[in-house]
């Protein structure tokens, strides 16, 4: 399959070079990589084992890509308008576009730019990060659910589930994107909203009985909010606790979130909270500890004005 | 009137000094500021006018000063523990205790311990601070709100008014202590405790529409509770506008809890938030956004274990 990574931070060049060692026709549009890349090929540093691509389809525009069998979108949700400029010089009649990317509206808007018969979405579950230019590491999991948006032909489903499994990739496929788009803000939302926040890892924040509380609480309006989307099938109130103790076990670990405050890099505020709660209010869901971290995440990462 | 300054910070040692200025016989029960006090005195820096008091009761038990006719509280509320310590030997047959301490519960601790006939609370709005050993500096405001905690004799209300004013303090007298509490928490609530959170002034809250927002939104849950609570005349919602408005026009203004977080000392958590929750939860007042930031206060402020 010929494919075009738009958006090469840690994921989708780590799951670019999966794609790639696996015999797929991977080509990468890069910025900070391209000269490294290039010149020297793409390190993975991998608990799964390390390797190397000496040899990357490394391009500066997507024009010299042209068009591509499958678009694999990792962008930062905050370059979400770079979308029409990046993704349409590489679509073709029956490019498929599959967003790896974190929170919710991304599909809704690639539908809107690109017509919904195309889009497919993922729910990765991915622990990386960019190094030196030219590498990336992959810390840990690296999971990922694929869904329809639209529900057309579910073997396009079947297609990626085998492709990514080929690469090496702990893969499945939903017949219920939005379940599982959902089901990962449950932890999200908190998780990384809190650190975030508080700057302070996981393990802090549950081994205090008033934000282990809190945090129940804000995955209990998620998962009221998420049943209220009209999912298949609901989501139990069980999943919070079963969240919980799944989380115990991490130890001290730093959400990406909580990461990129630390490092002043921008965070996704709007799909991982924004989105959520607009869509939680489409349908009456009542979110008042959701917002109050989304208002209180974007006032501490909002410089004074001068 | 005999009186002991119990606490003296700088509202114990500010309204202490006035009192004294006024005529009154005042001991002040001191650490900190004792030696100092001893040697020359105290002196206030007003922006009513400076004045200097060179000689002053300073005493370093309270054994040393016994009993009195009131005893004046500026106690932290987390130091609430001293009480019985600090007050029993003060106390006469007839002794009134004035407790001007932050938020709820103060008068029910002292009651408990001393009896609820003595206990007199008084709401004060003051800016001040504690300057070098045996200086006060008073920045704005001052004003006290007296009632008693049981509605026994309003005519000592009339009298501890009389003092305040002849001392030179805008004081009145409320047959609403509860209400006039709770209406300070109105404010305390949201501004201490965003101010204090965020590490930012209260006009950049101001100035964002969600956290402007979510200060109205704290606003109405604490009036909400307070009018559960039976106050003679219930708050109108229209208070939280009302005090939205009067903070508009503070400028750039850092809450007591912002500064007593920046310069790394206790914050009184509990006063301000807890007994107000408890005050809440008691008569089934719901206030998720009140609970969520006293759990985040708590957790900011919170060390890491070891």
């Amino acid at each position: 399959m010929r494919i075009a990574v738009v958006g090469a931070g840690a994921l989708g060049l780590y799951y670019g070079a999966l794609l790639q060692r696996s015999g797929q026709e991977v080509h990468f549009f890069l910025r900070r990589d391209y000269q490294a890349v290039k010149e020297r090929g793409l390190k993975v540093f991998s608990v799964n084992g390390d390797f190397h691509l000496s040899e990357v389809n490394a391009w500066r525009t997507p024009e010299d890509i042209g068009p591509v069998d499958l678009v694999l979108v990792g962008l930062k949700t905050f370059a979400n308008d770079s979308f029409s400029r990046l993704i349409t010089p590489l679509l073709g009649e029956r490019t498929m576009i599959l967003t790896l990317q974190n929170g919710l509206g991304n599909e809704e808007e690639l539908a809107r730019l690109f017509g919904g018969e195309r889009i497919i979405g993922g729910v990765a579950f991915l622990c990386s990060n960019r190094g030196e230019p030219g590498e990336v590491h992959h810390l840990a999991a690296g999971r990922i659910i694929v869904g329809e948006h639209l529900p057309l032909d579910h073997s396009r489903i079947e297609e990626l589930v085998a492709m990514f499994v080929a690469a090496g990739v702990d893969c499945r496929g939903s017949d219920d994107l939005r379940r599982a788009r959902w089901e990962k803000l449950v932890w999200n939302i908190p998780f990384n909203g809190l650190c975030a926040l508080l700057q302070q890892s996981v393990d802090r924040l549950l081994a205090v009985e008033a934000t282990r509380s809190l945090v129940r609480e804000l995955m209990l309006e998620v998962i009221e909010a998420a049943n209220m989307q009209g999912v298949k099938k609901p989501i139990p109130a069980s999943y919070a606790e079963e969240m919980l103790e799944f989380t115990d076990n991490m130890g001290v670990y730093r959400p990406s979130m909580q990461i990129d405050r630390e490092e002043g890099r921008e965070l996704e505020i709007g799909a991982i909270f924004r989105t959520p709660l607009r869509f939680g209010a489409g349908v009456g869901a009542s979110m008042p500890r959701v917002e109050m971290l989304a208002t209180l995440l974007e006032q501490a990462t909002n410089p004074p004005r001068r």
